[in-house]
């Protein structure tokens, strides 16, 4: 996603240090949202980020001359509809980074590559009533999976991860970008090696198509373990821009693996979004399952209008539908749902989204 | 209360963007203060927002053209006493606003629109030793409610709301303001509706009047609940400024109602400011009972000078003693109260505000 | 240490009030780090902090005119590694001053006097794997105190005080600096002071020597209560610049006071930096022992080298060596340490810093 951010000063420092320019940036999205279980309950909200992620960073660089740049970013999440109510933290993203012709080399919490395919390549970007049936599949941090499976996600490591070492790629690469990363489990019980990640990302963009294959890993609690597995993920994403509209699509297969058994997750999506008016209308379907064990199976379709009111700021409206089958538990908001097996969900999200 | 700003800077923004004002802005206030209850104990603190309501925050406004403008609110509570122990968030403030002639309309976390008159309305703006009965009798969240009658409050939504929409007039009608809001109350057990609230506030301002009527309702846990009852609260507010003096007050009635009984409480303020040298000098007289069941009464006496040390900068000290009767049980601080039934109590605060 | 500052703007504030310019400010500190027991576990960790204290702050100041200014500082601690989970406040620093010809009168959360030698005069700053054994004795906080006697250290206000009322000297005295400073306990419960402090710090500064003294006393919960003694704190800390390297040196000494026993823990430092290449090695050694009891003692060797990328910026490496004898428990990182009686432990940073 592109952001807008507002270079605070440039101003020389005092010692003779040389000029730096600190970027304080964010955003702030808020919906009003119905969020409706078929036969069952109906829920209205005041609803953060169903546009885009609300936020407030802090961030900077500077020149060190041959090239080298060194470099921070410090972003936190916000909830601006009860205003933060559980402190306020820089867990969206917390790095300092040594930068050269060679790429970057980043320390902190940060995005998994794992995760970043789920994001960019659903025009619903992974938030809101329209978040897709992939990234529903793996949340369960969110209560929403569709596991009837007696097993949990290990979402641990699944959007971000801390205590990380990445590797980015340089621009300039003929379109070529990419990362490694991983993150140290820093486990002090003997044995045990939870929340240890390592994935990678490699993509390819030119003017029209962007196309991105990511893969990685994160330990669970304990081999013997089915609250916390081992999950192995992939995925593949990609969009081309038409001119009249940007297709987009993903696949993404996550294994679960503990002492007893191995499940396997897997979801598409396939979506567009295409210029109407001073704004666009995005568009998408997906689905995910569990194999075997009766494949609980999960579809969300959605569809959403966003106008643009500047280059900043937007109103924006979305419409989804949650079919489950097979016994899956998604729904379009955990707090609605009261995991009835196979209850279709509707949601609504009508808001607006300011970025500085 | 006026605030002034420190623009951070108003800068080109990247991918043509118009120009944006993003202000940081806040306040810091310590005062060595002394709490007494009258035959018991003392306690000497270093206390926060005696004068004014420590803070920090960040807000800006984007121009859209045609009178219409985007904006966001982002503002927090400090607690300079201890840094915050307690962790930040935004929690005074965190607003996003789409303005026009026809009005301005705010979606998140901010004031009520009934506790609105308890702070302009009191020259000790609701805060330090100096505050008003009526705000004391209102606020179980600090223990300093009068409240000998096995009823809490429901101070969930006095002074503001989560998940609130609120509609601003706009400025130009004649000196007429006024506000209406609604905040959700995202219950989902069926049949809550706690948190919920609904309340408006139109005033009328010229050059030495100023007046303002607010009324709102709050929902309880439920209706056979006494712990958290429905709240109905109504007041009026009003200043004259006569040059040589500024002359206020409120009238303010809140109604507990229960599934066993209704309680009314009832207070009024009456209060002054003055210029006197570089300053003012600042006093009150309030009351506030509990209507019926013996009638529990408290009378706060307040006298305090403000000595500004510039337009940002100020000295300031207050005495307060407390008169509780028939049972009430309001203090001057509530971790010195012992909650003795009809003991008075005194306060003292000599402390330092700075505006930035 | 010297801190770099980026002054946001100086701009013209509304209503007519003077020019002022508000600060932000910041350091980002992240290290590999590996901590071994010497016969038992091992850990690598992505550690935060390990050549200075990551932070995120804002400070701004305004000139009353006479010589007077007010100012405020708002810093608070920063870990990226993890994008302070724990959340964000402002516990590092959070004061209001008011400053003249006749020095500084600054209220609430700071530094303790008796704290600042324990970090000026340690060439690792107290931080990291080299963090001196006179510091290591004293923070029980981190698990790290050599306590085999059955009584915690009352670290409260070891390194910072809430509630505090100081006075610092002003600059041009001929190289003489210091303060006092004064802590309220704010306790309700009768006849407990926990947590008052009170200490000064005397020194003075010219082009090569340094050297500074400090005194104080903390109260813990009660007279009778090993967990929480008072203890009394005196330490003397002296640098002396000789061009080619920068000796310096700290003797610390602490009482605690319980209903049944005094032990008396002290320790010294020895230390030097040297400008090596664009950059500076350092090496200390430091020992602390707690009296009688067996006289558990620890010793501390560490070595380090910072190379600069610039005067913001910077690579580094400490290696450290951990000397438990008599019972006493010191290790290098609390986790790895299991309390292993006279185990030693080595220590590793490899890490970037970044100031801005």
């Amino acid at each position: 996603m592109k952001r807008l951010v507002l270079p605070l000063c440039a101003a020389l420092l005092s010692a003779g240090a040389a000029a730096q320019s600190v970027t304080m940036f964010g955003l702030v999205d808020l919906s009003l949202s119905r969020y409706e279980v078929s036969g069952g309950r109906k829920l209205n909200t005041l609803s953060h980020s169903s546009n885009n992620l609300s936020r407030l960073g802090f961030r900077g660089s500077e020149d060190l001359g041959g090239g080298l740049s060194a470099s921070f970013w410090l972003e936190g999440a916000l909830t601006p509809d009860d205003g933060n109510a559980s402190g306020f933290s820089f867990m969206r993203r917390s790095t300092i980074s040594l930068a050269g012709r060679w790429g970057e080399l980043r320390l902190g919490r940060d995005f998994t590559p794992t995760y970043l395919n789920d994001g960019w390549f659903d025009p619903f970007n992974a938030t809101g009533v329209g978040t897709s049936a992939v990234v529903l599949q793996r949340s369960s941090s969110n209560s929403r999976m569709p596991f009837a499976l007696g097993v949990s996600a290990n979402n641990a490591a699944y959007i971000r991860t801390s205590n990380g070492l990445g590797y980015h790629l340089p621009a300039g690469l003929g379109g070529f970008y990419g990362q490694v990363q991983y993150a140290l489990h820093e486990q002090t019980t003997p044995g045990s090696r939870q929340g240890q990640y390592q994935g990678a990302r490699l993509g390819y963009r030119e003017q029209r198509l962007n196309i991105a294959l990511a893969a990685g890993k994160v330990k669970g609690a304990n081999p013997a373990s089915a609250v916390a597995p081992d999950v192995t993920s992939v995925n593949l994403g990609a969009s081309y821009d038409f001119g009249v509209l940007t297709l987009m699509g993903e696949y993404a297969r996550d294994r679960y693996v503990t002492a007893t058994a191995t499940f396997t997750g897997s979801g598409w999506l396939l979506g567009l979004s295409a210029p109407v008016g001073p704004g666009a209308i995005k568009v998408s379907y997906s689905r995910a399952k569990i194999e075997g064990a009766g494949t609980p199976t999960a579809q969300v379709m959605a569809l959403g209008y966003v106008y643009d009111l500047s280059k900043r700021s937007a109103l924006y409206t979305s419409i989804a539908r949650i079919r489950n089958s097979q016994g899956a538990l998604v729904a379009v908001a955990p707090s609605v749902a009261g995991r009835i097996g196979d209850a279709s969900s509707q949601g609504f999200d009508l808001g607006i989204r300011h970025q500085f």
